[in-house]
């Protein structure tokens, strides 16, 4: 990975994997070329952000041909380690965390789920999508023998600040953290926090003040 | 709401239900004024940042002593039209419906779930959190009836665009769409998208090129 991509913008950043995944459809549907506006349409952000996004990375197409697909493809490959697989955890297997591990965004990715770790007695030792459920007891020691360097929080908010402190104390570098709790990290771990409720309220918030406004849909 | 809303920019919007969830939690607990300090230590987002989105509302605070929380209180709760409930159907009780209606977003908030809908006649008639759920085939009419702004998409992709062009036929604004396809929408209807695979590589993307950079974690 050179040093440019550390230039790059994190709204740019944060939308390559969705170019990733499209650029793959085009390619397996045969597609040789397309343009800027085609992308545009498939992935609902609009052609200059695309064209901008893009332009981070060089000359990636050309003017009144577009863009290559099966360059685009190995590039954002490239781009994205899809050839390095980090290995994420789940802790806390109740509805989201089943739906996680039922979802299949551990094809064609560079992540997968190798464990799952919950306190459910009835759910210790067996398999959801072909992911092992382990008690969280063993969590310290699993995480280190299986390598895992992300970890999925689909817990309850009231303990996620402590079962953080003891991700925190193995080798995690990031938590996708889906609790409402605000997680206090060490620097070295990375946390990205989607939650649902400021989701919602966020669309109905937009909804009530720019009607009619289009959004950039992947910021 | 007054015009001046229109301008503020996205960014900071998409922030103003997380501060409002954080200034309940200080007015709860009887505190009665605070620092930006102290709100980006309790939200995860740098004191600058607050700063700023919180000078396009004016003056809302004092230079040296902060900000006043009952009036924060009343500021966001007013700016978010917390008196105002707006309407929300869930479309698919799978594991991922489940877990939105058991979560307890509904609370506190503006945003209500009052209605969901599935295939599975073994869930319709029942109740999940207290929404009943009923049948797809019943989608236009119990939408009308039960006057649904926003729509939650926790189905198969397969099946999205079908559900959202039925959608797209009633008086529904908003979708909040957590399948992996891209939808095509009316002008009239905004669509806010959570792809759960591309939270993830994102992520991984950001731990591998961004090593010891802090996020604006709510962007």
């Amino acid at each position: 990975m050179s040093n440019d991509s550390l230039k790059i913008p994190q709204a740019t950043a944060k939308r390559l994997p969705l170019y990733y995944r499209f650029i793959q459809n085009l390619h397996s549907s045969g597609k040789q070329r397309v343009s800027s506006a085609e992308l545009s349409e498939a992935v609902k952000v609009d052609s200059a952000t695309i064209r901008r996004d893009f332009s981070y990375f060089g000359a990636l197409g050309k003017k009144g041909y577009g863009y290559n697909v099966s360059y685009l493809l190995s590039f954002f490959r490239k781009t994205l380690d899809q050839d390095e697989v980090t290995n994420v955890a789940l802790i806390g297997v109740g509805n989201l965390g089943t739906a996680f591990l039922n979802y299949n965004f551990m094809k064609n990715n560079n992540t997968k789920i190798q464990i799952a770790f919950d306190i459910d007695e009835k759910k210790i030792g067996t398999t959801i999508g072909d992911v092992p459920i382990y008690h969280l007891d063993e969590l310290e020691q699993v995480l280190q023998e299986k390598d895992i360097a992300v970890a999925i929080l689909t817990i309850p908010a009231s303990v996620a600040q402590r079962i953080t402190d003891r991700l925190a104390s193995c080798e995690i570098k990031g938590i996708l953290n889906f609790t409402p709790a605000r997680l206090n990290v060490p620097s070295s771990i990375r946390v990205h926090h989607i939650d649902l409720a400021v989701e919602l309220q966020s669309l109905v918030y937009f909804l009530k003040n720019y009607p009619g406004v289009e959004e950039a849909k992947t910021e």
